[in-house]
């Protein structure tokens, strides 16, 4: 093995004062739900929002006076390059990152206001990776890999010295899994300090580069995800072996839970999840009973959401709830009869968000329209109320929002 | 005064392990926006997301043996609901809770998962404030009051022990005020370990009750505020003593601030605060440089946020800084133009939310029509760019959303 428990209480001195020593809290709102005893690790809450300061902070520690005085480099459109900035400013140490052309422009300035030089280049990933390597061996810069390296791999290891410091008899770890840095730090450490606890990896199903790996499996990789900071297309070369050996399984979590999950944190928890932080309490939604009764803690790594994508989430939720619903009725055109129905929508208690009178539409009389409301509700009982009431008014309500696409 | 430090330690003791030790961090992304050193306090991560528990539990667990067999009673649509609720519930008292009939659903259900009788009754506060008593002398229940209390007063003032514990040396508190409980327990505990402390109110606009009292004034008391948890019409008659005592001053926070530290503690601490529970920041946003150097202790007292009233939050901030922006286009109506225009837009790195497309204005020639877009943009300076190229091409856009409305 690349690294030992004595590399990452090392490194743990080396970020002492540095990192933030995140708290780790019993959740019964989240044990209540998964019928198992949760902690939740609150990585979140470091200065840039994600676990990936300690590793980057132990690698840079490590550089020698020239290395530092010639800088480093990293690729990363997200968590690892505002990190590797702002722990390189902190040191005096120039910082070079190379993100791709369509990284979101928050995200780069992020970066930029950690005082580190980005250069976008290349059209995605792999080009931007190439363009960096080219670009650390014309200036002479130290990389900073975002996972497949022991000083990083040891650095994110601390995560699990502080979580059974905190509560030494966690029987479960379940981490996010995308080039396997985090996990393998993770299982060093927590494997070392009791060998029976088990370390669960929670990847995302769209990116199943490492259970693919453990099983022999080619499934497709690809695609959006809401957790783009575990889309790894590559396992690492280091990290691998070392999720072999150590880590009970890996489960594959797909879109629909990842949301669920995101919405889960900041609805019970009060907390935010990026997709990725939010991976290992959608393993947990995805698989409930192999985690049932047990105690485990879940790294929650980071809360890197774009605000837009995070709304977005919380009003599908409330459809999914029909806290939100939106139907189509169609009415005789006539003057009165808008106000009829919103009138008998106040009375029946729901709130009404959008309403939309068409009278263009081919399949109703010529003398008839349609109208789209969107109203919100107490719940499913009180929607389903209101559609009641709208027939027996006779309306014929069609629903038209996916209001129980996820039951 | 009606309580002192050595009630507070008791409290303390009685309240340890049944309720959460919330951690406080340094938070230096909003210690950079206010050009302080700003610690928060994470009392949203109780499980019933608010400090209200502390008070509470103080409270009941004090009850004789008869008391808690003839139960308890509390009259509030809120943080304080739960609290009760919960405590009873894991100290076998049975809680009658009261409500207005007009309490969100949500609110009646989380209180009465926790085992409490609901009663819904009054259109108002004070109202079911007047069937709550009548109830509670029908019954012999003992009342547990929101703040005018000494065992929920010292029950609140463990927050401070805990923050001075763990920073000693703050000088600054900022305290979110409705009824006074919690800014009164804090009080009495911070100055009796550091008499230099400065202790400061946050008190909505909408609702300046201690403000009033504090300044002989007669601002007007009302209004649809965020921040109901601190909409409070009177001040306690044990708080305002203390208050007047103790506090330094007390800030007022218009909703525009309120906003916007919701949003700020989102995006910047990754952390829900409801309203109420941003005001002390809120009160740093508004007056910067009464705050600016010192070290402050802000207290997060509670993360229960309407998820669509955060959603709407999120939505409107991206708007405040263009990042969202909409805007009506006079257009000529005749075929393709629809499609020229979206195609212009996606060159110019315009992303497209909504399009609505009118002819029937009075206000366009008989052939023209109306195109209403809202896009996203990259930040203010692309939708200044996106408004420029539009003009070049010949067109006349005209913003429509409230950009700039908080600048």
């Amino acid at each position: 093995m690349p690294i030992t428990l004595a590399d990452i209480e090392s490194a743990r001195r080396t970020i002492e004062g540095a990192v933030l020593r995140t708290p780790m809290l019993p959740a019964p709102r989240l044990s209540e739900l998964t019928q198992a005893e949760v902690f939740v690790k609150y990585e979140n809450l470091q200065v840039t929002n994600s676990f990936k300061e300690r590793g980057a902070l132990n690698k840079l520690a490590s550089l020698e006076d020239a290395d530092r005085e010639s800088g480093v480099i990293a690729m990363s459109a997200g968590n690892h390059a505002q990190a590797v900035a702002y722990h390189a400013a902190r040191l005096g140490i120039p910082a070079t990152i190379v993100m791709p052309v369509t990284t979101p422009f928050v995200k780069v300035a992020a970066t930029e206001a950690h005082g580190a030089h980005v250069v976008l280049d290349g059209e995605t990933l792999s080009e931007a990776q190439t363009r960096a390597e080219a670009i650390a061996d014309e200036q002479g810069l130290t990389w900073v890999h975002p996972y497949d390296d022991p000083l990083i791999i040891a650095g994110q290891g601390t995560v699990a010295l502080e979580m059974l410091e905190d509560e030494a008899d966690l029987d479960t770890l379940i981490v996010p899994i995308g080039g396997g840095g985090l996990i393998s730090g993770i299982a060093t450490a927590a494997r070392a300090t009791n060998r029976d606890i088990e370390i669960v990896g929670a990847e995302a199903a769209l990116y199943p580069s490492f259970w693919n790996a453990l099983n022999n499996r080619h499934r497709t990789i690809g695609g959006a995800t809401l957790a783009e900071g575990i889309a790894v297309k590559n396992v690492g070369s280091l990290t691998l072996p070392i999720v072999r050996e150590l880590v009970s399984d890996v489960v594959l979590v797909d879109e629909a839970h990842l949301e669920r999950a995101v919405n889960v944190f900041l609805t019970r928890q009060k907390t935010i999840a990026e997709g990725a932080g939010a991976a290992g309490l959608a393993a947990m939604l995805a698989q409930p009973e192999r985690f049932r009764g047990h105690k485990v803690g879940l790294v929650l790594c980071g809360g890197n959401i774009d605000p837009r994508i995070l709304a977005a989430i919380m009003v599908r939720e409330l459809q999914r709830d029909s806290r939100i619903v939106s139907f189509r009725l169609t009415i005789p055109d006539r003057p009165g009869i808008l106000g009829q129905i919103a009138t008998r929508l106040g009375e029946l208690g729901a709130n009404i968000l959008e309403v939309d009178h068409k009278r263009m539409f081919l399949d109703v009389p010529a003398k008839g329209a349609k109208l789209d409301a969107t109203v919100e509700t107490r719940d499913a009982d009180h929607a389903d109320a209101i559609f009641a009431a709208l027939e027996a008014d006779g309306y014929q309500p069609l629903r038209i929002d996916a209001g129980d696409a996820m039951e």
